[in-house]
């Protein structure tokens, strides 16, 4: 079902010098499937991450956290990554701690470090006990198989309900060094994802300082994987982790100031939001791909609270996927998002789709040139943009979300049967 | 699709002295059905309402608040009320809320008091402009019907996608007098309603002061109206009014210090919730009628995020509609609640029916003693209670909802064709 989305070419996804990628089938919900993925990182490497919200936060989010906060205090960065599916390791209390940090132990022994610089991922049911001995006999499997050239199967390796692996890369060049920065990413969300937890890992080889990668990777956050909207529902063990291992040997950049980190920047920013795209082109269910434009806002939060109102109304969801021109639900969704005192009769929206735009709301009233075939016809294709413009002052933003249909509730009424 | 519910059997649905109900077919949106209600009040009748929080109010609950006020600075009370279905007059600008004043003034004309007099409601598709002329023209037939015990057939006519009409009544005796607590409802929600407006009015021929009434209104929409949720969206016309015509005679109750004020408000929170419930069970495509207990909270307004973040999840609803015990989506909805420092090794859940309870989160994990097919069983029935105790203190909530079912998107894609 997923919205013009297409599996990456695997020629097109770089390798990262100082990423090696591993696979093994560790048979944790499902035999003969690859659902462990092991990603080594060269010495020096740097990495920062941002994890759920959500108060039942995983155990393996739990160890993530307390090991960047450990590598901070140390000179011995993060060395490894394991991304389990088929089991969340959530809601397992102190043994679901101590099953994260068991595998985390074990990823060490292969890769010649201390546990504490391995970071572990789940993904799937919760509630269940990880099977943590399977898993630790499938990793000498996966560290056998590390290769540099392998992003498109570590795309295909993490995947649980997604129907194509997501991944994107760019190469940039700064001051005459070609920097490759690749990305992986599954599920349908980050703040407001499916419970098809969200997981992405976005590295480069450029060389960039720890404090300005732990602002990047929140500022990424922002910009990519934070303005996609599903179903509004946050997962547990949500994760996105920047990874700059420095082996383009490039001087370190400390931030803004610095030459060429505005050009790694927006290359880390375009991979993120490619795969940001993806998860919302593969929602659950998805028929339609809609990008939702707020702008006029006074600011950007409020434009934010706007564009996740209207995507994750089940109302504006429900109408979008019968392509139906329903101005009253947004206008409903508009009104939800508690902006402070809302002068509506400033509101206008436009409905559009590639080059055809239609001016549907103005003043907050239908407007005078609206006829209703005009709305049926933009709403017909597969990619529909909804601009708003609260009309109150600069600030804006831009969500991804998609629509909803009978297969999202077909999809989440089935899912452990 | 409607749980377990009944249309009203008119006898049972006690008329309140001071009410007159009649009714019309004005043809607004389609010809041949009773599409207008009229409610006229006895004069001295006391009234207060709470409306919607959407910031684009409708044309009519912009005149409702005005009049309303009004009434406050004059001697001269609210005399009529006056709704349409069909049409909702939202964002149709100051022709709309002169639509609206309009429609009051034909009302007052015919009952004999000032446009300011009449409260006026209106439901159905927004943005349109109101035909109010077709509704003017009505009037007089549904002033000619007006009849004292025509409470079942209001019901009736102020439903949009209501599959039953919704009405509620009690007696008590407050010291040898008996009063009489009658209401009426449509729609799915209040602060959380479906884009189905909800209408409701509840009457009694108890004497209530206004400033007691104004509290009275608040607190009993937070008991009722405000506990129900079908999909978290919330509809630019929601309206609940609270009449005390005081035809019984009583000395006019001032408060909660007054005897019989305790049993007179205890009635009209009966009323509410019945009516509330209705609309629970009568949500779009509902196959179960759902409802969450919060307990063990620091506040009720944590419990009542948490009941909400259950009873809005889009993964909790369809897992619900399944029948399918997904423990993992209910620790996903109550960690997004946003309940701080929620020691969630504190938290337990009992799934419910009837008799039968299960135990099957205790201390954040899955329960020792819970086995899938107790899950399974107590998920089969068309109501379920699901009870969650945060363990951080005395507060409780109790907040009433529906499954997601095929049809919730089945009736909302299809809405308008």
């Amino acid at each position: 079902m997923a919205v013009r989305l297409q599996p990456p070419d695997p020629r097109e996804i770089h390798p990262v010098p100082g990423v090696d990628l591993g696979f093994a089938e560790a048979g944790i919900k499902k035999a003969n499937r690859r659902d462990t993925m092991l990603m080594r990182l060269a010495p020096g490497s740097v990495v920062a991450g941002v994890f759920t919200q959500n108060s039942f936060a995983a155990a393996p989010v739990q160890v993530c956290r307390a090991h960047l906060a450990a590598q901070l205090e140390t000179s011995a960065g993060i060395r490894a990554l394991v991304v389990n599916a088929g089991n969340a390791n959530c809601g397992t209390g102190d043994e679901g701690v101590a099953a994260a940090r068991r595998t985390c132990d074990a990823v060490a022994r292969l890769v010649g470090c201390d546990g504490a610089q391995v970071l572990p991922f789940s993904t799937g049911v919760i509630l269940e006990p990880l099977p943590v001995a399977k898993l630790e006999a499938a990793l000498p499997a996966a560290f056998a198989s590390l290769s540099a050239d392998r992003w498109a199967d570590a795309a295909s390796a993490i995947m649980t309900t997604d129907t194509v692996p997501k991944a994107a890369s760019r190469r940039v060049d700064v001051a005459g060094t070609t920097i490759t920065v690749s990305g992986i990413a599954k599920g349908v969300g980050m703040l407001q994802p499916n419970m098809a937890t969200m997981l992405a890992y976005v590295a480069t080889d450029a060389a960039i300082e720890q404090a300005a990668l732990q602002a990047l990777v929140k500022s990424v956050a922002d910009r990519s994987f934070n303005r996609v909207t599903v179903d509004g529902d946050t997962s547990t063990n949500d994760s996105f982790v920047l990874i700059a291992t420095g082996r383009s040997g490039m001087t370190p950049l400390a931030g803004e100031r610095d030459a060429g980190f505005a050009i790694v920047r927006d290359a880390i920013v375009e991979v993120a939001q490619q795969l940001a795209q993806a998860i919302a082109r593969d929602g659950e269910g998805a028929t339609k791909f809609i990008v939702i434009d707020v702008g006029g806002g006074r600011d950007e939060a409020e434009c934010v609270r706007v564009a996740r109102s209207i995507g994750n109304s089940p109302l504006v969801k429900t109408a979008l996927f019968a392509s139906d021109p329903n101005l009253g639900r947004l206008l409903m969704a508009i009104g939800n998002a508690q902006v402070e005192q809302l002068d509506t009769s400033r509101l206008s929206i436009h409905l559009a789709a590639a080059d055809d735009v239609v001016l549907v709301v103005d003043g907050g009233q239908r407007a005078p040139s609206y006829r209703e075939e005009d709305g049926a016809r933009v709403m017909k294709p597969d990619e529909i943009a909804i601009r708003v413009d609260l009309g109150r002052g600069d600030a804006k933003t831009t969500v991804w979300t998609c629509d909803f249909s009978y297969d999202y509730v077909k999809i989440n009424a089935e899912y452990r049967t």
